[in-house]
């Protein structure tokens, strides 16, 4: 090696992530030497509790409970962010910008909500922002869309990048049981927080679905705009409907360009059992991308874990220690297209996404009723591509029918719902779920 | 954009891949120049067939039917090689490097029989040779492993990397065809050349698996040392008993680190089939990945066709661009590893391979002859995790039985399906595949 000059990272925050960093940093030490030509080592550690993080690290590195004194620190060369939220995270990213350090950071919140004011200053001051780890943990998607598929027009990204909500869906569906009761279980494994709204709502989903959409079509990042809907109202009765018509349901974040606007969306899906990525079991996550040259490519693993995501971070350091001494115009851009070639391709609302849908009705078990909703349908453009109806209860007097739409535009759905509801035979709402088929 | 002086491509090879990198760059040129930060061009063609290029580029840029014409021109900044074979290319890619000029190639038999001697000599140059497109098509694997996947220490590779098989293999299943049947239809529908014995026989998975080896461990190239086994003995009754026990049989490029060395070998393998990888069908491709710290990732498209290997040269090339003002000590290194960094560790022979069997014997349909078999496979340290008899046929006085072993070396086996087959009650040879559970 030339040059043997070691990076000096100084880390903020030594829980799970950063435990997990600090611990693999250590345990390969030379196997990332031989592959970056010069050791990584952790300078500096500052954390609420020093003593968890003097436990970690013996008296290997000098160790605080002042973040900001790592990022004002000359001797670090390289500020790795893992305190998460959006407050002190983000006037300790800006602060070590402006001293002139590269970040490493897995806060996907404070990316998707302030990531265009970081990634400007990143620019104007010549460092780096990166943050392979802020999307499906360890799964190496920032890279594979940023450099790997870089010769593509990427038409769009379709994830399921929040482990959480997989559990609970996995277990929703293999053992029939109901949502809260599954989430209890999830909370009890710890593959759900003690609050798990960030997850189960879908924010932490739209969060990292925002800066797919950023690097993936080259706009800037707009969390705003994002639609997002969680698995809360998700009923198990549809999860088994929806197997026997042939799919499962996943939390999907989602983005497509289309000519007049970039679909941005998180919610549950129906996506044909056929598919790989419909298989995807657990807390796992998967990345489904599709370019107009390469054609669907499928990345799958562990979206979270200590070792996972540090997996992420050691590697954008690996990226930093290499990408340093390039000249900043040379280097991979943060949102992947050059920051002065953003286009300004608008978010579309969620009404004029195109998807096609599940409906599930609940009807009186008499003639004409399938008649009435057909024509309805048909009224608004909509097709149908299957239909299941169960057999009455006995005495029940009423039937589920589940219909399988052709794609439309969610207005016309919302239209078309709206009717069907006031349908006097109709009882009760709609439940509608979209149903995306991820083909190539 | 700071600089726009654009990347000039020297391009050798107009066929399918060749003409699908030229139509990729020309239609994406705005997206690529987005990323790149400068255009990049095609600005001289070679082809045997002159009046090919120029159907296809018009007046655009120069072309003519001698290659070296092109790795000698000075105005050509990177030499991108599709002319395939190991003579006249490799005389080419020398030529460029020693030249000065960066090389794309999608060549793995090159690569994997002198990439020892290319990237020495690049190194020494100065330049880059990027081989993207030599692995799994358009599937971004060899930047993952080499940059996604850097912090860890990687423990296995487990891949369909080649087409024409694994399209082979899915037919014989679905539908209980014998191989020289399929393989006609597959010639028939172009999933496999006229003379298909480079696919069949696993020396295209194996050029694959050589490079997949040296940059997961760090080891130089040594496609000799591979063991290569192909599919042309498989027999549909294996592939339709494996399914009766609940595995799917793939061809898989395998490389493993062990303390000992390292295994390296193509050959059809029974994979559970509840493992995503095991429902890769057709003529797709998917690369799994064992490191420490992530665990394991799979990395899943299209490996083959015109514009899915042009987007992996064109991702080579878009690197290439950004890199080339790199200080050469600070690129990735070709083979992942630092050049002086890399290990002796040397590749296994077959008979230390470590794996599970699948063994078929026909045997006598009379008592102890099963007490037989499993006092041998005891006596050779081999236990049984699975057995499957299947009911004699009437009149025929022998049947079948199918038998899963748990891990053990390859020369044990040996030894023990050698006894088996002396056994006066077992008819005819033993047949015998490998099982990889690939588990995390």
């Amino acid at each position: 090696m030339n040059s043997i000059q070691p990076v000096n990272i100084g880390l903020l925050g030594i829980g799970t992530v950063g435990g997990g960093t600090y611990t693999v940093l250590t345990r390969n030490a030379e196997e990332i030497a031989r592959r970056a030509g010069r050791p990584i080592q952790v300078s500096f550690i500052a954390d609420r509790d020093p003593e968890r993080a003097r436990a970690l690290s013996g008296n290997a590195c000098r160790i605080t409970d002042d973040p900001f004194a790592v990022v004002a620190d000359p001797a670090v060369d390289v500020v790795v962010e893992l305190i998460g939220g959006y407050t002190t995270a983000r006037e300790l990213v800006m602060r070590a910008i402006e001293n002139g350090k590269h970040v490493v950071t897995a806060n996907k919140a404070l990316l998707a909500l302030y990531g265009n004011e970081i990634f400007a200053a990143a620019q104007q001051k010549g460092v780096i922002v990166a943050f392979e780890a802020a999307v499906a943990g360890g799964i190496p998607i920032i890279k594979a869309l940023r450099e790997g598929l870089s010769a593509n027009r990427i038409e769009w990204v379709a994830g399921i990048i929040n482990g959480t909500t997989n559990f609970i869906l996995s277990e929703m569906r293999e053992k029939g049981l109901p949502f809260a009761e599954v989430l209890k279980e999830a909370q009890r494994l710890g593959y759900a927080e003690a609050d798990p709204t960030f997850d189960i709502e879908g924010m932490d989903a739209a969060h990292k679905a925002t800066l797919i959409a950023a690097i993936a079509f080259g706009i800037p990042v707009q969390f705003d705009k994002a639609y997002v809907e969680g698995i809360t109202k998700l009923e198990a009765l549809d999860i088994q409907y929806a197997g026997q018509l042939g799919y499962r349901i996943k939390l999907l974040g989602i983005t497509r360009r289309r000519q007049d606007g970039v679909e941005l969306r998180v919610h549950p899906v129906l996506i044909p059992e056929k598919r790989l990525i419909a298989n995807v079991e657990g807390a796992m996550n998967a990345v489904l991308v599709k370019g107009d040259a390469v054609g669907v490519t499928l990345y799958h693993g562990k979206g979270a874990g200590a070792e996972a995501t540090a997996s992420a971070v050691i590697a954008d350091l690996i990226d930093v220690a290499r990408a340093a001494t390039t000249d900043p115009d040379n280097r991979v851009p943060h949102l992947a297209f050059q920051p002065d070639q953003l286009h300004d391709l608008a978010i579309l609302p969620i009404e004029d996404a195109e998807t096609a849908f599940y409906l599930r009705l609940t009807v009186d078990d008499k003639a004409g009723v399938l008649a009435d909703i057909t024509r309805i349908l048909a009224g608004e453009n909509i097709s149908i591509d299957a239909m299941l109806q169960k057999e009455a209860e006995e005495g029940k007097g009423t039937t589920d029918i589940i219909l399988l739409t052709h794609i439309c535009r969610e207005k016309h759905a919302n239209a078309a719902i709206g009717k069907i509801e006031a349908l006097p035979s109709v009882k009760g709402a709609v439940t509608r779920i979209r149903l995306e088929t991820l083909g190539g």
